[in-house]
C-alpha cells in the first residue's frame, strides 16, 4: 500500500491519482450541471450572471458538485434529480468564495483577479446572497425536505465555521482541535453534505447516508489541510494562486500550528509578530517556509491529511465494488497527492 | 376619510394612527417570536448571537415578523407555526441589515453604531450567511415546502433588488419605473412575503395568499418611499438616523428623482456633482433640501406613498372585518403618517 512508502519512493511512483475516473465516471452528468449552472444564474439584474459567471467559469474542479453526482450514482440512483442539487451545491460553494474573498480581502483566485477586485465587495455580497438562495430555490423545486435539511444545515455550520475562524485568526494559540474543528466547519461540512445527498436522491438506508456523510467529511478535511499546506508551498504557484496568502493573512492553519509548538522561544516571537502583529518585514516568508521545513511541518501536515483519507476511504467499505466507488476511492487520493 | 383632507388639516388631526392595534393583537405571539430568536441565534461561536444580538435587540419596530402573525390571526389560523415562521422572517431581514451596512459602508443604525462598526465587515458578512441559514433551517423543522418556496423566493428577489440598487446607484437618469423596481424587490418582496404566510398556515384558498401579499408588497411599496423621504427630513433625527444618508452615498431616491426631473439645467448640474460624481461640499444637503422644498419632491413623495397604501389597504377588502383586518389597515396608516 502507497501508506507504507517513505514520502520520496512515493513521490517518484509513477501512476498518479487523478480526477479522471471521477470525469469519465460524471462527465455527461457534469455537462448537464453546467448548462443548470447556467440557466439559473438567470437575473433581472445582469451583473448577478456576470459576476457569476466570472468566479463559476473561472474553473476551479466542481469537485463538489462531482461528489454529488457519484455518490448518487454510488447509491444507484437512475433518475435526475442529482443534476439539480449538484447545481445547489456549487452555488452553495461560489456563494462562500463570494463572500470569503471579501472577508480576506484577497485580490486573487485561481490566478484570475476576485470579484470583488472586479466589481467591489458590494456586488460580491450581494450575487453571493443571491446564489445562495437560488439555491435553495432549487432544492425547493426539488421538493425533497431532507435534501433541503442537509444543505440548510450545512449552510450554517460553513457560516458558524468561518466566524469560529474569524476568532482564531491571529492567536498563535488556536489548538490543533479548535483548528480542525474550524476547518471541519467552514470546508467539510459541503463535502460531507453533497455526498450525503446521493444517499438521499437514492432512497437508501440512513447507515449508506452516514457512510457518505463521513467519507465526505473526512475528505474534505483532508483536503482542507493539504490546501493550507499547499499554501506554504513553490507549487503553488502552479495553482495560480500566490504562495503565503494565508501568512500574510495571520491565518492560524495546521502547518504554523506545528512549527509553532515545536519552535523554540526565538521562532514564536517571530510567529507572534508576523502573524499575531501583523508586522511582516521582506524575508519573512522565506523565514517562515524555513521553518516550517526545519520542523517538518509541510509533511506532518501531509501526513494528518493522510489519516482523514484513510478514515474517508474506510467509510465507503460497505458499498459494493463499482466503479463509482474506485472513483471516489481516487478522488482521496487525488486530493492528498496533489500536495507533491 | 384621511385623504380628502389637505395635508395641514390632516397633520393636525389629535388621533393618529399608531402600531398599537397590531400590538394588541400579537403582543403575546411577539413575546415568543423574541423567545425564539434569542433561543434559535445560538451558536458555537460566540461571536454569533452578540453580533446578532446588538442588532436584533437594537430595537426596531419588528413589523415584518409582526405583519406575519397578524396574517396567520386575519387567516384564522389557531395553532403555533406562525411563531417560528415570524422568527425566520426577522432572521432573513437581519441578515440583510447586516450585509446592507456592509454594502453601504453605514456607521449607524437606529442611532447606534452598526455591526461593521463594532466587530468589522468581515463578521457582519458571515454572521449574516449564519441567520440567513439558520431561517432555512427553522423553515425545514417546520415542514411546509410552500412557506419554504415563498421564503426563498423573497430572499432571492431581495438580493436581486438590491443588485439593481447598486447599479442605479450614482444614475440620475435612473427612472422612476426602475426605482420603483428595485423598491418592490429589495423592500417589499419580504413585506409580501411575511403576509403571505399566514394564508399559507392558515390553508386559505390562493385568492386569500394573493391578496395579502398584495397588501405585504403595496405596504412595503409605501414603507419604503417614506423611509426614502424622510432621509431628507428634519423629523428624521428622531428615528436615530441620521439625515441625508441617502445622499451622501449618491443614492437614487424618489424625492431626488421628482426634484432632478422638475429642476432647471443648474439645478441638474448640482444633482451631477453631488450624486453621480460624489463631489459633496459643505451645504450641499441644505442645498438639496431647498431644492427638494421647492419641487414639492418630498409631499410628492408621501403622495406617492399613499397611493400604494390605497391599494394595500384596498386588497384586504375581501377579508371579514375583524380586530385583525383593522390593525392591518392601520399599519397602512401608521407607516405613511410616520412622514409627519
Amino acid at each position: 500500500m502507497a501508506d507504507i512508502l517513505p514520502l520520496d519512493t512515493e513521490r517518484a511512483a509513477p501512476k498518479r491519482a487523478s480526477l479522471e475516473p471521477l470525469m469519465k465516471l460524471v462527465g455527461d452528468d457534469l455537462t448537464k450541471v453546467n448548462h443548470a449552472i447556467l440557466e439559473r444564474m438567470h437575473s433581472r439584474a445582469p451583473l448577478i450572471p456576470q459576476l457569476a459567471g466570472h468566479i463559476i467559469a473561472a474553473g476551479g474542479k466542481r469537485l463538489r458538485p462531482m461528489l454529488t453526482l457519484a455518490s448518487s450514482r454510488l447509491c444507484g440512483y437512475a433518475g435526475q434529480r442529482q443534476i439539480g442539487l449538484a447545481a445547489c451545491v456549487e452555488f452553495i460553494h461560489t456563494a462562500t468564495l463570494l463572500h470569503d474573498d471579501v472577508v480576506d480581502e484577497s485580490d486573487l483566485r485561481r490566478g484570475n483577479a476576485t470579484a470583488n477586485v472586479l466589481w467591489g465587495n458590494q456586488a460580491s455580497v450581494l450575487v453571493g446572497d443571491f446564489l445562495f438562495s437560488r439555491a435553495f430555490q432549487i432544492m425547493v423545486d426539488d421538493g425533497s425536505l431532507e435534501v433541503l435539511r442537509v444543505l440548510a444545515d450545512a449552510s450554517a455550520v460553513i457560516a458558524e465555521g468561518e466566524v469560529m475562524q474569524l476568532e482564531t485568526s491571529n492567536n498563535t494559540e488556536t489548538s490543533e482541535e479548535q483548528y480542525l474543528e474550524v476547518v471541519s466547519a467552514k470546508t467539510a461540512a459541503l463535502f460531507s453534505a453533497a455526498c450525503r445527498i446521493g444517499a438521499v436522491v437514492g432512497g437508501r438506508p440512513a447507515v449508506e447516508a452516514d457512510a457518505l456523510e463521513s467519507y465526505g467529511r473526512n475528505l474534505g478535511i483532508a483536503f482542507q489541510l493539504v490546501d493550507d499546506t499547499l499554501d506554504y508551498s513553490a507549487q503553488q504557484a502552479t495553482l495560480g494562486k500566490s504562495i503565503g496568502d494565508d501568512f500574510r493573512e495571520g491565518k492560524i492553519t495546521l502547518p504554523v500550528l506545528l512549527a509553532f509548538r515545536r519552535g523554540d522561544d526565538e521562532e514564536r516571537l517571530f510567529w507572534r509578530r508576523c502573524l499575531e502583529d501583523g508586522e511582516q518585514r521582506d524575508g519573512d516568508l522565506e523565514q517562515a517556509m524555513r521553518l516550517l521545513q526545519r520542523h517538518n511541518a509541510l509533511a506532518d501536515s501531509i501526513e494528518r491529511a493522510r489519516h482523514y483519507g484513510s478514515i474517508a476511504r474506510d467509510a465507503l467499505g460497505i458499498f459494493p465494488d463499482t466503479e463509482a466507488k474506485h472513483a471516489l476511492v481516487d478522488v482521496v487520493d487525488f486530493c492528498i497527492e496533489r500536495a507533491y
